[in-house]
């Protein structure tokens, strides 16, 4: 079954905005054994999007539309559909209360510009809405056409949620499909190689396996397509831990399972709590901690040490380390995580001292060296590590090398070889 | 002068590979004032890609194609042109010769794919190239056509050494090319859709507008193309100062400033230093803070309170005001700056605390309820706000909106209502 993507936006073909929507919907139909022919992405130029519109509706069984569906004179996407198909922009009464209360709830008026998002072309039907932006759909000459807003978030969960299961609903053959996320942090390439390797006789058998780097993580995708439940998830399951075994400790999560989720899960078992010492993340890592719901159960805070008075007067690193050793130094994290740990009255103690960039790096200690220090009731470890790339990479790895130590310092598994 | 980026591979079309080079070459023609009308991706699949390279030469002055150039099977691109333009292939000996200096300089063995690399259209001219993947050009009814390999490196190499200069050359009119970017905070979607009408009488003029929401900023490109230098600039400047006398100081930044590196020179320029007391934010404020390179000189750190208990004990909080307003309240917010403030020994202590959900709220406070507080030498300010979405909106809106305050303090701009 064979279809199209067809992006819209100025942003897009001026290359100001890198187009994640069709990369996302690629991969996710090719995750579930659909094959796309063509990527097409224009400006906010009607009579091109018609032109292509039709055109796609003559060579596809389904069309997948992102963008141009928000409020501004730039989003034409309603007005395209309505001119390609013939088909006239009528009110959708059900999508325009939606928007109504979304706009009510947050205290605004309602506008002749957020009024317009409800037009949509005769015969739509509106696909859920998450947010003001909503997403519709429509069958033309049995071609599946969906329209998705071109916000990431949104457009992600309704070609999960609608747009997938919708289309391979109306494939006759093999109507089960079951997919699985696995999410895996640290493995090397070669270990890569080793893996897809390792995989062959699961895809044999009909696993198709999509990869996707999300840095510093990469995802992979298990999809299984059958006859029957059992047959899939049996398939399924024999791929995961095919994979499991593999890379063991690497795979970190699986589905919607965020790192800080891991960790927190981890916590809350083991009924300790964590405090955070942070120096290059500059708060990073207490962002993520609590970005999972509920983390105040086991998360009282941190402190930001980005100086090194910050560090001696509220975690009681010794001026004498910092002489010594620097702030970039084993000594200094370890200091750090053993004096959050105790002044916070924490179960754990964690901490990260490094060379963001760009500047502050030597010979010695260059951008991108940074150590992570551990404190438990037991023992006080610390590690060093060098990593790439530019200021935001760098304090990305960090804060993710050292939620993971965490996380395998509470299931027992060995830390990620350092420097 | 208009043109299309044709991408052929596909890793492409089912989602493993990102398009980075389309995104690349579209970003760089934009910026050189030359129009993308249209990117198409198709797989390895010739006849799909005959058909396009057809189409394009009869709607583009240029015509920009990446990748299939390798010596894989799945390396098409040079016989889908042939095909398509009707010129047979044949062997390039100035590329012939480079590809076998290139592999004997490795000690390999020139191979039959490898010879197939320099199997070229007939009046193809190779273009310079580096390692072994060569491009190649040709015009075609006056459509300058460019086939560039996939590799990033390369296809970037001699998209900037060779194709642009050469489409460039061949432009006549309106020569001169400028944008800037403005960014805004505060206003919503539909008041700016509202609030850019005021701007028709630019646009009539020739100033092209783009909107491109970044969650949770606004931000606004200016294009403006002509004749010379300074009408170019003339109109880009009234249009920019319109959108600043119609916005005032929602406008935070141009260019690639963020609203962390305005704070920060805000900062330096009054010779203050910043320190936070993070509640629901749980560290994103001190972590965008210290995104701007150099944040140290201003930045000593902070504390992350999500408990009662690190409030009460690191930020010298009374239980009073706890038990009294509650730790969401004004009262707390204030506490928290002015306490931080003192014990970094800080210029400005800034400070955030509130409910970011999905639980916690309650019917006085619902989710959403955030209180910023600010305390300098002379003033402790507070103000309340409700923000809305999900945990992680609820976060980003918060940070934004505590670093906009830091903003409006040092540059004596009146904050953001609140509730």
């Amino acid at each position: 079954m064979h279809g199209e993507i067809i992006t819209i936006g100025n942003e897009l073909v001026n290359g100001r905005t890198l187009d994640l929507n069709a990369w996302y919907a690629a991969g996710r139909l090719a995750a579930c054994g659909l094959t796309v022919t063509r990527i097409t992405t224009v400006g906010d130029h009607p009579e091109r999007a018609v032109s292509l519109l039709r055109e796609a509706l003559a060579h596809s069984r389904f069309v997948i539309v992102t963008g141009g569906l928000g409020s501004t004179e730039d989003d034409v996407t309603s007005e395209i559909v309505a001119e390609a198909l013939g088909r006239p922009l009528c009110r959708d009464e059900e999508m325009f209360e939606l928007i109504r209360g979304y706009v009510t709830r947050r205290g605004r008026e309602m506008t002749p510009s957020l009024e317009k998002m409800a037009w949509v072309p005769e015969g739509s039907r509106m696909i859920n809405p998450r947010g003001s932006a909503c997403g519709f759909s429509m069958v033309e000459n049995e071609v599946l056409l969906y329209f998705l807003p071109g916000v990431p978030d949104q457009m992600r969960y309704l070609m999960d949620r609608f747009v997938l299961p919708e289309i391979l609903e109306r494939e006759e053959t093999l109507p089960v499909m079951r997919q699985r996320v696995l999410k895996l942090y640290g493995p090397s390439e070669p270990e890569l190689a080793e893996l897809l390797k390792g995989l062959s006789a699961c895809e044999a058998e009909g696993a198709m396996l999509g990869f996707y780097p999300h840095f510093p993580e990469n995802h992979i995708t298990i999809s299984v397509r059958g006859k029957d439940e059992p047959s899939v998830m049996g398939l399924l399951g024999r791929t995961e831990r095919e994979i499991r075994r593999i890379m063991g400790s690497c795979v970190f999560a699986s589905g919607n399972d965020s790192m800080e989720d891991v960790v927190g899960r981890g916590l809350k078992e083991k009924g300790l709590t964590l405090a955070t010492a942070e120096s290059c993340t500059g708060g990073r890592i207490g962002d993520r901690i609590t970005d999972a719901a509920g983390s105040s159960s086991y998360f009282p805070g941190g402190v930001v040490a980005y100086s090194n008075e910050v560090k001696k007067a509220f975690l009681g690193v010794s001026e004498k380390t910092l002489q010594t050793h620097g702030a970039v130094s084993d000594a200094t994290a370890r200091e750090m995580a053993r004096g959050v740990k105790e002044r916070f009255g924490a179960g754990i103690g964690l901490s990260v001292t490094g060379i963001a960039g760009p500047g502050g790096g030597s010979r010695q200690k260059p951008v991108g060296t940074v150590h992570i220090g551990l404190a438990s009731d037991d023992v006080t470890l610390s590690g060093k590590y060098r990593f790439w790339g530019g200021r935001g990479q760098v304090k990305a790895q960090t804060a993710m090398m050292a939620l993971d130590w965490v996380r395998r310092m509470l299931y027992g598994y060995p830390f990620l070889p350092g420097v």
